[in-house]
């Protein structure tokens, strides 16, 4: 399959650009073939105005058209087959088996919101219908449903080239929501974004709907992502990435005449909080899992546990002296780029300058520069110096965690408090330790989305009770969700028709509900005709 | 009923403040006894660190022991009688039957959101039970829940002091919610704060509640708004007044290490698009809707219509002339506050300032500045005078409007794309209009919360389908609506469970479903148990 390196905005390839980019493997450094074209202002202009061109016959299209555009890119994702695992290798240096994981999810996604379509209640439904005998005054009919808040910017993760990019989680619940969608592709991975673009394209046009609702934007500098944010058109910004890059949008959006929505996905470091009967009772087994989940795809999660807490103790000494052996045992592989690795090695050096701060546990197989590898490694440090040093509480992205020991039940209380806003929160504990976790587990509940007994926070489900989100800086909007079925409603805005005749009503709140759709009647849940 | 003018923080009477303030009656300007202690930073200190002391136990009250909350509120404001009513119309210049009319409201809106408890769907409720034998990997058990955001910031609004101020819409919706509430109370109606303060800081007592759920604190510097928003603890603000003070809360929220949620609802033209068959069949009816929509009140409804829209004919001149003449003949009366009526004032010398706009109706009684009183005044200009003048897309707040003569329909569409955000747009049309009405809906329906046939934007039902939103300036939240049931979901955020034991988990995700609530699970709705 060979690839254009063009940009393409509304079906149409564009390459107004005079400037080129490359990806690269960071599993030696190669130049990948071919060059991309950088996006000019110009075509942002183009990609946002095809968008908005699209979005009232989008709007207007039914949940079942939807639900068969995701479906067709799902099969069109399919149907590239090997080509786009193997490219999708070269530009990020993942194996071949979690790409196909991971493909399988991107897929199951894009159905999964087929389902929500499908299955209609996702619109939330209002109808009041009129009381024209009330008095003092009568009541109007009022029917209220979410619309299509507009067209959407989308930035691919580079974590995930195909679940979080360019037919990821974002863009599948904002075409689900009937929102026309321009993805800024993420330059580590240009040649897989343009891959899923083509198909995701070929699905609008097959589709027959305009092909305005799908865009994708190449680009290695960070100066077009201000403008597709500012950009007069632009409803709503999906992100996913590190907390400097999600803040910068959110100002950019915040600094707008008129302020638009960014959800950003942007910084945890799930603490895990191991209490000493769990300990007790399968401490080998939570070195295994914590293991796992610190170092899996090189740390490279956004839940990956970087920090762990515990209390003073034999069962925490036991725990700390395998865990780090445990460390010691991990083969560097390649990270998804040299910049992330750079990044992940300046996190270390920050980490090493603190005093008290010790390494317990590091990669004994030599972590090989140019091939991006990273030193897994584990540190320790007490919860008083937890309490002191604020840089102990930022994100280190790679296969790195801090031990940290109270020094009782008390002081892990006190560190708890002090956490900034966490995707996830996780305790090990067995029926006795749990008798008196309540207070631990009611701090953590204001920390983070999704709190987690005796598992892991790595590996997230994509289902309607996934919550994957949580205070800032975990996300910038506490209220919804970037996993799950649920993520629908960050591209929603509730409209209310007041004494609309039904020849100009929206179908799904027409008197005989010819779509079938779960309603609140006069305050009552029903499917029935009114 | 003797008022003492301090702060109520936690159940306790505060007033460290060196600084005071007096109401003052618009009518005549008379000075209203006793003077109110200015809050000072300390004080916002003691009432945020009391609403977050509150939370824990205020997050484990059970919907029905909220229910009984708002209930108690709701009795203790109709057990204030006449002396609530007597002070609000002398600080608000408001008559007694519309405070009447407004406390049955607020009463009212505090009664449904005790019934939207007890439904219980509004926690939308989502539970994805574990398989442990899928394959590659088991699913965990998730279970996901809406909780209270956290302390929530009120400003009561000036031109509700009951319906929107300490005990109104943001208030009872973020108390059913389980957020504690910091009212800052609006400095033209002290006195009416401190008697309704009273009665909800005597429900929650009553409640068996912690005092810090509910403070009230009086202040007419706006230094102090600003350090509300900016509180560390506080995890939420609602809002409902200008367009410069909201924005400027919006920002001081943004400017947050960690922003939050503004939900201010600011500024609105409520557009009114007049069709000529509707013009031709019952203009003279349309002139007294209109007329009484412009005028009821002063004016001063956040859905007052400020625009109204017709194409060029003898059916749009007819109107212009009826709708002069009834304005023409509106009595002037006290607006809320002096510096309401002077705001008004420098409006109407704006527009009068635009070429080509010009005054086509005016109150013939004098309206006398001691009194507060503004003259209803009617402007005309045609489309395309209006397409090059962004000045007269600014909400004049008062009973002020501009008639749009658009030259055709085409110029309709157009003046109608240049619009800003809107809380509601209106259309009057005959079945014949309603047939090309297409375009103007789609238009119509991108720009505002609220889209209504054949009816007038004022007076907001409130009830389970009414959307009081839009886009930007009407709210700083496009998805969100301040009036109504569905504006509990300004308060929550959702939190997932992941593999709790019943012991830990929150009462209404128990496999028996002991609340009997409406729980999706596994993809279905369901009020059964597991």
């Amino acid at each position: 399959m060979s690839l254009h390196g063009k940009n393409l905005i509304a079906g149409v390839l564009s390459a107004h650009g005079s400037h080129a980019f490359h990806a690269m493997n960071p599993a030696g450094g190669a130049v990948l073939e071919p060059a991309f074209c950088e996006t000019t202002l110009e075509e942002v202009d183009l990609a946002m105005a095809g968008a908005e061109g699209a979005y009232t016959a989008f709007r207007k299209s039914s949940a079942e058209q939807r639900a068969r555009l995701l479906e067709r890119i799902a099969d069109g994702i399919l149907a590239l087959g090997d080509a786009l695992l193997e490219r999708a290798r070269a530009e990020s240096g993942l194996p071949l088996d979690r790409l196909t994981g991971e493909r399988g999810r991107t897929v199951g996604q894009l159905r999964q919101f087929a389902e929500v379509l499908r299955e209609g209640s996702w619109c939330d439904i209002r109808i009041d219908t009129a009381l024209p005998e009330r008095t003092p005054l009568p009541r109007p009919d009022l029917r209220r449903v979410l619309v299509p808040i507009g067209p959407v910017v989308v930035f691919g993760a580079s974590n995930f080239p195909l679940a979080f990019s360019v037919a990821g989680g974002d863009t599948a619940s904002a075409l689900a929501a009937g929102c026309p969608v321009v993805v800024k592709g993420h330059p580590a991975h240009p040649g897989t974004s343009e891959l899923v673009a083509t198909a995701v394209s070929q699905a609008v046009a097959e589709a027959g709907l305009p092909a305005g609702v799908f865009s994708l934007l190449q680009g290695s500098r960070t100066e077009f992502a201000v403008a597709l944010v500012k950009h007069p058109l632009t409803s709503a910004v999906g992100f996913t990435g590190s907390h400097r890059g999600g803040r910068a949008l959110l100002d950019a959006a915040n600094s707008r005449r008129d302020p638009i929505p960014v959800f950003a996905e942007m910084s945890s470091l799930n603490p895990v909080f191991l209490m000493p009967g769990a300990l007790r009772e399968r401490g080998e087994s939570i070195v295994q899992g914590l293991k796992t989940s610190i170092t899996a795809g090189m740390g490279q999660f956004c839940t990956k546990p970087g920090l762990v807490f515990g209390i003073r103790g034999a069962e925490w000494e036991q725990l700390s002296n395998s865990l780090g052996q445990a460390i010691a045992s991990t083969t560097p592989a390649s990270m998804l780029h040299a910049g992330i690795c750079s990044a992940y090695q300046s996190g270390l050096d920050a980490l090493a300058k603190v005093d008290a701060v010790r390494c317990v546990g590091r990669s004994a197989t030599a972590a090989r520069a140019e091939y991006s590898e990273p030193q897994a490694t584990l540190w320790a440090t007490s919860g008083e110096v937890f309490l002191r040093e604020p840089l102990l509480r930022e994100e280190v992205f790679g296969p790195s965690s801090l031990l940290v020991e109270a020094a009782d039940a008390d002081e892990l209380l006190s560190v708890a408090r002090v956490l900034g806003g966490q995707l996830t929160a996780t305790v090990h504990g067995n029926a006795a330790d749990f008798a008196g976790a309540g207070p631990l587990l009611e701090i953590l509940e204001r920390k983070a989305g999704r709190v987690i007994v005796n598992g892991y926070p790595t590996g997230v489900e994509v289902c309607p009770a996934m919550h994957h989100g949580g205070p800032y800086p975990a996300t910038t909007d506490v209220r919804f969700t970037s996993v799950g079925t649920a993520s629908i409603q960050r591209w929603l805005r509730p409209v209310c028709y007041q004494n609309f005749p039904e020849t100009v009503l929206p179908r799904e709140l027409w008197n005989d509900n010819p779509e079938g759709r779960m309603r609140r009647v006069n305050g009552r849940l029903s499917t029935e005709a009114l």
